[in-house]
């Protein structure tokens, strides 16, 4: 009812979500719907002029749509992010970005104000306000895909940490002198709860096991995919079955140690693989109350995003949003 | 200067330290000085009845000593401490306790406002305040003893997460399936870079190097102290001098986890262990950035505690200082 009465003086802003392959704009109004939305895939000029210059026309083609007036834009980004200096300083997904100074690119091509944060964030404070982390001051979000993102809800906010780097959750350490990650580092987690952990579990496979199951499979070694080890648990193989509980395992360990690190008790998975969450999420649940004092037992939530493919849209616009209203400060504005 | 001529309206705090074989109290003034103090052995009954009383004695003895008015007393706990209500969940040192309403207990003792929190995170705000953590408003505390304690500052505030769990530092887990640790999971932190950890990795020589170790540090395999190991290395022994690297790349392992994690670039590193800093630290240190981004090189800080022994007086007492003062709002203040 509310909601109703106040629509006539409802403010919107535009989100801006930025993935390797496809970037996403969409208007956002204060309670979390997406009323209009553009998408395409990334051109082939991937330079951060290439896609801010993309961006600019699609935002330019989204505001002509917008039932009222667009207040802010908010703008995720994969990769590290210096939100307060507006400066990307690279992304896995657009590997000659360096240091990219984002926010002055689009700020010369739009003129609205601007937030710009990583897109686990952004998609962190999507599932906080809208989603399922609804209610909860603190949550930590994680969103399995090629690698593992992750976004820290503290207080009621996005912990950033000292200069933006809080929340690379996929390098929590499961395995010291394990499987090499592109950090630098080995044995990180997103090697194993993600993507390329079924490879790190063929890996390990005696020849003649990893060999019955590539010709159950009907796929070489590097076709392994989430869904193909999914297709094959659904008709029943068993070391299919057994990999996915090895990968909730793995996420397991590492919610675990979030736990143990945070006090946090609500987690909210996001990203492509969770389309096979019942076949991992057990696994994920006792491995993490098993590596936890019992206290945590009753208390731990660990929920399925709700905001699927609009969380970064949803969560980009509301940060603008309430950064613009001046109210939470979830990060720092660029004015215009 | 400035402190001198305030001296004479300055405000003073008892800060209470709960060990596990000593209780310590001691007044601090809002610089952070001891001006005087008091402790004695943990007695006979230790029950939270018993402890209590020894503390309430403690404390009546010591506000005669003051030279001024005690405003607020502050109180650290080694266990799981709930300090919204006021209760100590369980701790280690204390067995028999069992959701202890430590608060109520005291408050009717001592008529003044009280504020309680975990050992660890007195200690960091010690550190944070007037230690090796000043200057920066993120900061992660770790004490090596027979445990690992953790306290977390995060925007200047200590981070308690959901119900005054967050840091527990101790039970990061570097190990899938290995050591089983107190907390009823595997392969937690403090069972490799704690007083544990050398008795883990003697475990894992072969049996012939084990014998030969032993026989050089003429004790049996339960006698094998941090201090055996540091006079070993001190005298050129080998295997000493490696285990002692083999205890900083865990350590280096868990604080890599922490900054991936956290994004905080600031540790400070107490309890008795540092007494054999330069036999580990390079090795952590080398371990933590080899585990995270490059970006981290120039930026990690870890340094070794300032304030000693009087980090959970001070912390403790500056805790209910600033509370007192309705300043900067650490944790809850109970009043009397």
């Amino acid at each position: 009812m509310v909601h109703g009465q106040r629509s006539d003086y409802m403010d919107f802003a535009i989100g801006i979500d930025i993935g390797g392959t496809n970037l996403k704009v969409g208007i956002v109004d204060c309670q979390g719907n997406v009323v209009a939305r553009l998408s395409q895939p990334v051109g082939g000029d991937k330079s951060s002029e290439g896609v801010v210059g993309q961006i600019a026309a699609l935002v330019e083609g989204l505001r002509q749509k917008s039932p009222g007036p667009v207040l802010a834009i908010g703008c995720g980004v994969p990769g590290i992010v210096n939100f307060e200096r507006g400066i990307v300083y690279n992304s896995p997904n657009f590997p000659l970005w360096r240091e990219e100074p984002i926010v002055e690119m689009i700020r010369q091509r739009i003129a609205l104000p601007l937030t710009l944060d990583n897109d686990a964030n952004m998609h962190a404070i999507g599932e906080a306000c809208f989603g399922a982390g609804k209610d909860h001051c603190n949550m930590v979000l994680l969103t399995l895909g090629s690698g593992i993102g992750g976004g820290l809800i503290l207080d009621g906010k996005v912990f950033h940490g000292d200069r933006g780097f809080a929340g690379e959750v996929g390098h929590i350490v499961v395995e010291p002198g394990g499987v090499p990650c592109g950090c630098g580092g080995r044995g990180c987690l997103e090697q194993y709860a993600a993507s390329h952990g079924f490879g790190t579990f063929l890996g390990r496979m005696s020849d003649n096991e990893r060999k019955a199951f590539l010709k159950d499979a009907r796929v070489p070694l590097d076709g392994i995919t989430p869904e193909v080890v999914a297709r094959l648990a659904d008709g029943g193989n068993k070391v299919a079955i057994r990999l996915w509980e090895e990968f909730g395992g793995y996420l397991g360990i590492g919610i675990a140690t979030l736990i143990n690190v945070l006090g946090v008790e609500t987690f909210v998975i996001g990203g492509g693989i969770t389309k096979s969450w019942n076949r991992f999420i057990d696994a994920a649940r006792r491995t993490a109350l098993s590596h936890t004092y019992s206290y945590h037992a009753d208390h731990l939530i660990i929920e399925r995003g709700m905001l699927g493919n609009d969380a970064g849209i949803v969560g980009a616009g509301t940060h603008a949003l309430r950064c613009a209203a001046g109210g939470l400060k979830l990060s720092k504005e660029h004015s215009p």
